[in-house]
This record gives structure tokens, sequence and C-alpha cells, in this order.
């Protein structure tokens, strides 16, 4: 089973990459793009048919080795 | 609205960060974890109220800036 993990920094968190993606898009003539936030999605291939198993893994995942929980926030995904 | 561009290094293509990051799942005791893949997801708050034309925003703007067609997928997701 396929889990994504999308790791994006904290509201308020200076993006640079962001900026530079939107300014790029700008200067590409994108009008309606009024922002972007560059950020990760990490997928796992979880051995386990159970959903919540997988999510549990997931989540541990995030928290121990794939967020940085002062500056990133992450969001589970099954895929 | 906010679209959300998922990039991912086509199948066949070596990932290391992505094989780093199993390694050091492995490391931690993750045993279920059979394979892990890094990527980049791009949020864009595009404005307008219109699904259709929100992916296609999204779409030209992958095609022409985000993702490296030679070397990467992406998909579209509405958030």
């Amino acid at each position: 089973m396929i889990v994504a993990v999308n790791v994006h920094l904290k509201k308020g968190v200076l993006d640079p990459q962001g900026k530079a993606v939107h300014h790029a898009l700008e200067t590409l003539g994108f009008k309606d793009v009024d922002g972007v936030r560059v950020g990760k999605q990490i997928l796992l291939d979880i051995n386990t048919d159970d959903k919540e198993k997988a999510i549990e893994i997931a989540k541990k995942a995030a928290d121990e080795l794939l967020a940085n929980p002062v500056i990133e926030n992450y969001e589970i995904e099954v895929k």
C-alpha cells in the first residue's frame, strides 16, 4: 500500500523556494497564481493491507524522521 | 483554490534521497516499509473558483516550469 506523507513549512515560516517559483510563474505570465508553497511528498510503500496500520506507520515515520516539527507540518494521504 | 502538483522521479530513475530515507527508516526499526520515493509537492494558490480552469493552469505550470519531463512525472490534485 502506497501512503504519501506531504511535508510543508508551517504558515509564517519563510519559504524562499516557493517565492522563487511564484516569481518565475509570474515572469512566465501566470497571472492567476496568488501564492506558491513548495514542500516534499514522500511515498512510502508499506507492506500491509490494513489501511489503519499503514497510516499509523506513516505517522510514526513522519514524527521520527520525515518532518521537522519545529518548522514543518505534515499530512498523511493513502494513495 | 489550492491545487497541488506532485512531482516524482519516473520509475527507473535512481532516487538516492528515497534510498537514504528508506535506509534510515530501516535503521529506526521500520520493518514494513518496502520502498521510499521522495518527490516535491508544490501547492499553487490559484485565484479562481472554476476547478477545470485551476487544473488547466496547474498543468500548464507543471509543463512549463515545475516538472522536468525527461526524468519526472507529475500529477495534479485539487485540495
